[in-house]
This record gives structure tokens, C-alpha cells and sequence, in this order.
């Protein structure tokens, strides 16, 4: 078997590396149940008729088969299956699957990788894991639901040792009824045009404007305007007030999202800051409220590494609807580029704490029993893989960044132990010793990186 | 959309059925830690060429394609994936593929899904979780770590809330090395022949010995009086000599089964136990010493719920090659059942222990206010949805297991806290006040199901 090369697209991380998305991943779920969101895991295919959709998104989907499938099978009797290509769409089914045995307004998070059959480029993967939280209702789901999610996001993503991050934030409502309130006359076109402004210059928005979405070069103008209202604070009411365009939907959406950005002030902090930013739209046609999305300094090159929204429609069944809202959170994304350029890194790539060495292969249920009073405790720790020579010992566990390597024995009246790093020597006891909490675990280490390095 | 149908063999967890999942998870988690394993993840998919193996297995394995593949992609030049259908074989690549970054003995815990297009049935499905550990060397191994790898997931096993299992253990070199000293011709087939001891009489695989192995009917009644043998210590050694077979592979095997079940024997409990059983011999062609199934009482008709063993050659890149140890426990086929039945649950859906009630909808920010003080302080808790009647917001909590109920300003100087279970109320501060620690998260609940119930 020749020595297999990396697949393109399907990022696999080192233990050390592998180390941090664990610290992240039970951060955010330490941050999640904090709120009362209780976690599930779906199957990862659904049935294809449920995940194509006939948009752009369907090339992307990986459909499964057997390798030798029996005749009986491929007569089709059993439904075709997908892989799915995010979270929303199992949510949504298990939502109607289980319905009866689930409580509205039910609160979930659910961490796992989805798969894309895309061209692999930076924090664009084929398989990739995401962190998405959502509120469902059940028939309706009140508005204070949109700062809670919004809130309890921002608060998970502030707890992690990630470079800042920025929430921006908008309102469907508060497009749709300004752009009514100006007079356009295709509004769906006109949120579909304005969402190209990141990629197209403000003029040639502004004709498509017109072009598109039947809007006068006055009109153009003015919705330009209101993209451009960008504020850390719900100053953004006069602003728009000020554009003097008047809609009762408009005003809805200018209180919900007034009531967002303060909701979540008392929760931002230094990683994490929360912008009204008015040309966020978000392409997807399924929001209907609340929008965000979020970007990362210094890896704007990476786009969004999250977002969500309010979709009144998440699932239905016919006769009930299930409205939601969500925030997904692009673990894989965020953490492969990080861990690549050395921002983040893992202390230790073992869990051991502690190696205890071997002083021949006769004394190894000594250190043996070394190590499991050591584990009683709580202390991580493995035992000398071989009786070599103390210093080979020493050396195993510095590549492997094992802070400390107990010696049975070593002392006049028992066991010593060693810090590596310093040399210190010390009498213990493995009834009592215990290493200071910060070597306890492997850590996560964080590297700045300045903005003229890190971007390209 | 219509309400969707389960996918047969792909089963689905309920919140509180998750919760249970989750905290097995974490437990073996904890413990493989203790141990010095480093946990690891791979990719799902593996070329197809690394997973075919020309086996009964190949008819199980699900093979990936894009929905509306490009035609330069059909035309082959990238390779064909499949998704693993055991973490063994990702693992052998894994460590193939990076070993240059890895420091051997490698100590890895692997929990991920497979998945097989097997027919489901109880305890099999076509998505199913395991938890692997293995240690890998670079050119040898010690038998030491034999011990090691058994003891660890007895000790992991022991932690969980499971009905008993049992470790039937036993070594290839010592059948393999009892027949040879036995005279039979064919070894090989005389292994293959011994295994099929749990589904015929053993009339019916003594004449296989002697039509298949070449055994003389003297030599199928020795190797049928082996395989008898099924002892909870150390006493089958002289069980075996007295069999009067004579061989030096024997012994070998002999002395390293005694010290797998002496080593294991301190780490045994009240929920796990491990035996000698010399009719042990699992199928597959690649274990070349210790080998292990581990079986549940009153489940045994789920056969084998882990298994594992020695492979002298997990893989090889042609100049090197990596022996590794392994037990694989499966995560799926024991929880699934156990949930089914009752005998474990979660205690609640949510992590919520606090239900902050929420007197009118203008003082939700106080309610708000209750909940992030019982948060800093490490509290789950959600605040209601709605300021309905208070009797309707306990019932609220009430389906959803919440064991507290928090009222703000109820009492003369403040709030008041409800133990909804028992009715008492009393004044409570939320920056003071703590739940029991039995109260903080869900737990899991365990009911014993006698035998006779259990069994078919």
C-alpha cells in the first residue's frame, strides 16, 4: 500500500489540531445548554426528493449507492438518498417527523458535518462541520425569539479564542417595506440586485436597479442610500427616517431590528461586536425577518463564516406551519484557515499529563499501579512505551509535549517527578501529587497575526 | 410537505434519548484520556480502491456521486469515494498518511459514524456510531500494550450505566498453535470451521474438522474439548496442558491470554467481567494474537456488542509496517435497544434546570435579567415564551422536565424560586442562589429489565 495523498476538499486535522476544534465545539455546546438548548444529531442523508430543490445548490449534492446494489433495489423501490449539504434542511424534517413527541418553541443546537460537492477553495470544504442553533415554533414563534438567538450566538462566539468577529445584521421587513415605501416596482428583484453590492460597483447596482427591478435613477439612489447606513447602534432609525420614505412594513422592521442590536449590546465584548449594516440581504429567499451574517478580521477573504435569519416557514405539514430562527456558525470554515496559519494550536497533541517511566519490564505493574493512582485523581497519564534509558524516556515525552515524567522509586523514601520543561525534581506521592490545572489538559494556544500579514 | 417517514436502519434520537448518547460518549471520552489516547477524526469517505477488498463486506459499501456530475469528473481522473463502513480502515490510512507528524506507539479514540447498506434489523443499521481505541507502533509493538488496550476499555465500560458485559478473550496463537501441536493439516480451516460453535452442534462442526481441516475424529474431539474451555482467570492454562498438546506458538499464546486476563482483572467491576473463552476466534483473517468479543446479558441476541484484537500488520507503506491493538465498542447497536426498552433514558429533553417566568411581556428584560445572573454562574435556564397564566408556564416547564420554576418579584424583598416537583417556594437571589448539583444537567436514568423479559 503506497503512502496515501491528502483528498482535496476533505480536510483532516493532526491530534494537536484536533485538540482545539474540541475545545471549541464543547465551548459552544457549554454555551448553547447554558440557554436551554438541548442538542440533537440527525442521520446524515435524507431522502433526495427532500434535499434537490432544483437551485444552484443541487450540483452540489452527493448521492449515495450501494456498490453492488441487488437487482430488486435499483428497481427503485427504496427512496433515493442524498447526503445532506447543510443543517436547516434535516432540522426541518426532524421538526415534522417528530413533532408529536417534541415541545414548541423547541430550542435546538446541533453540531456535525455536511457534505458539498463543490471546488474546494480556502474555507470552502467538501466536508465541513458546523455549529447551527435555532428556536421552532409551533403554528407561530413570538419576535423576542430573534434577540435570543441572535443574543445567545454572540455570546457562545465571544467566549472563543477567535480573532474579532462581527455580527451584521438587518431586517427583510425593513428592506422590503422601505423599497415599497419608495415606490419600486419589483421589490424581490431590487433586494436580489442590492445583495450583489459586495461584488459589484455601486453605479452598476444601481443601473441593475433600474434595469431589473423597474426603479427610476432617483429611486436607485435612494436605495443606495440606505445600503450604505452601516452603524454600531440603533442609530440607524433616523438615518433611514431621515430618507424620508414611509411604510407600515418599514416600520416593523426598523423596531425589530432596533430591538436586535440593543438586545444583543449587553452581550458583545471584545471578540465580538454587533453592526446594523442595511445592505446585508442574505440571497436565500426563505428569510422573511431578522438577517445576519458574520465575518472574521483579518480572513474577510473567507466571506461570511456564519449567518442566519428569520424564516416564518421552516417546515410545514399542510395544516400546521413551523416558523424559526436560526444562526449557523462555520466551524470548519473558520477553524481549518486558523489552525493552517498557526493562529490557533492545540498545547499538546496527548492527553497525558504525566509520564511514568519504566525502570524494567519486571517493575511495569509499578508504574503501572503509579498510573492508576495517578487516574483516580483525574490526572491524564500513560507509561513508558519501552525500559530504554531515562534520557530516551524524557525525550518520548518531550516530543510529545508531556509536561512532567514520574520516576518510581527515584527518591530516598519513593517516587519523584519532573517538570521537563524546567528540570525541577521533586519527591511525590501518586496519592497526592497533582500538576498545576493549566497542564492538566492539553490547551488551546492563540497567535496574533497582524492584519497586513494575514491578508493576502 | 407531507409528515416524512423514518429511514429504516438509520435510527434517530429524541432530545432526551440524545442526552443519553451524549453522556456515554463523553464518559468513554474521558476515560480513554485518562489513558493518554488522543482522540482523532477522519474524513467519512475513503477511495473506493482503499475499501473494496473483494469481501462479503464490498456489498455493503455506499458509494458517493454528484448529483449532476461534470463531464471531465465522469471521465475519472478523480478517484471514486465510499464511506467507511468501520473506523479501522480510515484509521490504517489516517496513520499511513500523516505518520510523519505522528510519535509512535500512537494511542488514538476514534467515535464516529460508519456506515453499511447491510438489511436492518435489531442492533444493526445502516448508520451507526462506535467508539475505537487502538495503539499503533512503527515497526513493533509490545505485547504490553495488549494488556493495556484491554484494560482501558474495560475500565471505560465499567464507568457506563449499562447492563453487565462480559470479555470473552482469547489468543490466535494458541488455537493456531494448539492445532499445529494437534496434527491438524489445514489450520487455517480449522479456525475458520471452530467459529461457526455459536450457530451448529457441535457434531456438525467436529465432522467439518475432519472434512474440511483434514482432522483425524481423535484430533476434531481434542480441538471441540479447546474450544470448551471458558474460565473467569488464569486456570485454563492448566486446562489446556492437560489436553497433552505441545507446541511453542501455544505456549506463547497461553502466557499472553494469562497476563491479558490477570492485567485486566483489577480493572473488572460489577458491570464488567472478562473470561477466557478458547472457542473465541472472530472470522476476520487479520488478527494475529489477543482477540476479544464483548457481549451485554440479556442482549445476547444482539451477538457481539464490541470486539477487537491484535494485528501485526494494521498496515504497511512496503518499507514499513504498523502492528497495532484495537477494541471496537459499539455505540449504536447497545444504545439503541437499551433506549427502545426503557432501560436507559434521559431524565429531561432540555439542559434548562430553571424556568424563569415571565410576568408581563414590558418586564421579559427582568426575566432576562434573572437568567444571565443564573448563567454567570453556570445555571442553565430559558426564560418563558410567553407571559402567560403562571399555573400555564409551570405546565409549561412541567413538560419539559424543568425542575424550577423562578419567579421575579413574587416574594416581599424579591424573586421566589419553585421546586415544581414538590411544591415548596422560597425567596431566592439569582446572583446566590444554586440549584442541587443532581438538578444542574440531565441525567441518565437506568430500569432493570429481569432476563426473562428481555430474552426473546
Amino acid at each position: 500500500m503506497a503512502r496515501p495523498s491528502p483528498l482535496s476538499g476533505f480536510p483532516e486535522l493532526l491530534p494537536a489540531q484536533r485538540v482545539v476544534e474540541r475545545d471549541v465545539i464543547d465551548s459552544l455546546a457549554r454555551s448553547f445548554e447554558l440557554h436551554g438548548f438541548a442538542n440533537i444529531e440527525t442521520r446524515v442523508v435524507e431522502p433526495l426528493d427532500r434535499l434537490a430543490k432544483g437551485g444552484e445548490i443541487d450540483k452540489e449534492i452527493y448521492v449515495l449507492q450501494r456498490l453492488q446494489a441487488q437487482p430488486d433495489e435499483t428497481a427503485g423501490r427504496a427512496p433515493e438518498l442524498g447526503m445532506h449539504y447543510d443543517l436547516t434542511v434535516p432540522f426541518a424534517r426532524y421538526v415534522l417527523e417528530h413533532a408529536g413527541k417534541l415541545e414548541f418553541p423547541f430550542r435546538r443546537f446541533q453540531i456535525q458535518p455536511a457534505w458539498r460537492g463543490e471546488r474546494p477553495q480556502e474555507g470552502r470544504f467538501r466536508q465541513f462541520t458546523q455549529a447551527d442553533i435555532d428556536v421552532v415554533g409551533q403554528g407561530e414563534l413570538p419576535f423576542h425569539h430573534d434577540v435570543e438567538v441572535m443574543r445567545v450566538m454572540v455570546e457562545a462566539l465571544d467566549a472563543l479564542p477567535l480573532p474579532p468577529l462581527s455580527f451584521q445584521v438587518n431586517n427583510r421587513k425593513l428592506i422590503q417595506g422601505f423599497y415599497r415605501g419608495l415606490g419600486i416596482p419589483d421589490v424581490t428583484a431590487a433586494i436580489r440586485v442590492i445583495d450583489k453590492l459586495d461584488k459589484l460597483p455601486a453605479e452598476a447596482v444601481a443601473e441593475q436597479l433600474v434595469e431589473a427591478a423597474g426603479a427610476t435613477p432617483e429611486q436607485a439612489r435612494t436605495a443606495l442610500a440606505l445600503a450604505e447606513i452601516r452603524v454600531p447602534d440603533t442609530s440607524f432609525v433616523d438615518r433611514v427616517r431621515a430618507l424620508g420614505v414611509h411604510d407600515e412594513l418599514l416600520d416593523v422592521g426598523l423596531a425589530e431590528l432596533a430591538a436586535v442590536v440593543e438586545g444583543c449590546a449587553p452581550a458583545t465584548g471584545e471578540h465580538v461586536s454587533v453592526e446594523a449594516n442595511l445592505r446585508i440581504a442574505r440571497g436565500l429567499d426563505y428569510y422573511t425577518g431578522t438577517v445576519v451574517e458574520i465575518f472574521m478580521r483579518g480572513y474577510e477573504r473567507l466571506k461570511s463564516v456564519g449567518g442566519g435569519g428569520r424564516y416564518d416557514a421552516l417546515a410545514s405539514d399542510g395544516r400546521t406551519s413551523y416558523p424559526g430562527v436560526g444562526v449557523s456558525f462555520g466551524v470548519s470554515r473558520t477553524l481549518v484557515p486558523l489552525l493552517a496559519d498557526g493562529v490557533l494550536a492545540g498545547s499538546r497533541p496527548v492527553p497525558s499529563a504525566v509520564l511514568v517511566a519504566v525502570n524494567d519490564e519486571e517493575s511495569r505493574p509499578a508504574s503501572d499501579a503509579v498510573a492508576a493512582a495517578l487516574r483516580a485523581r483525574g490526572v491524564p497519564c500513560e507509561v513508558a512505551a519501552s525500559a530504554s534509558r531515562f534520557g530516551k524516556q524524557i525525550r518520548y515525552a518531550e516530543r510529545r509535549g508531556i509536561p512532567f515524567v514520574w520516576f518510581p522509586g527515584a527518591g530516598e523514601g519513593g517516587d519523584q517527578v519532573k517538570d521537563i520543561r524546567t528540570g525541577e525534581q521533586v519527591d511525590a506521592d501518586p496519592a497526592a501529587w497533582r500538576p498545576p490545572d493549566e497542564d492538566l489538559r492539553p490547551s488551546v494556544l492563540t497567535r496574533t497575526i497582524d492584519d497586513e500579514e494575514s491578508t493576502p
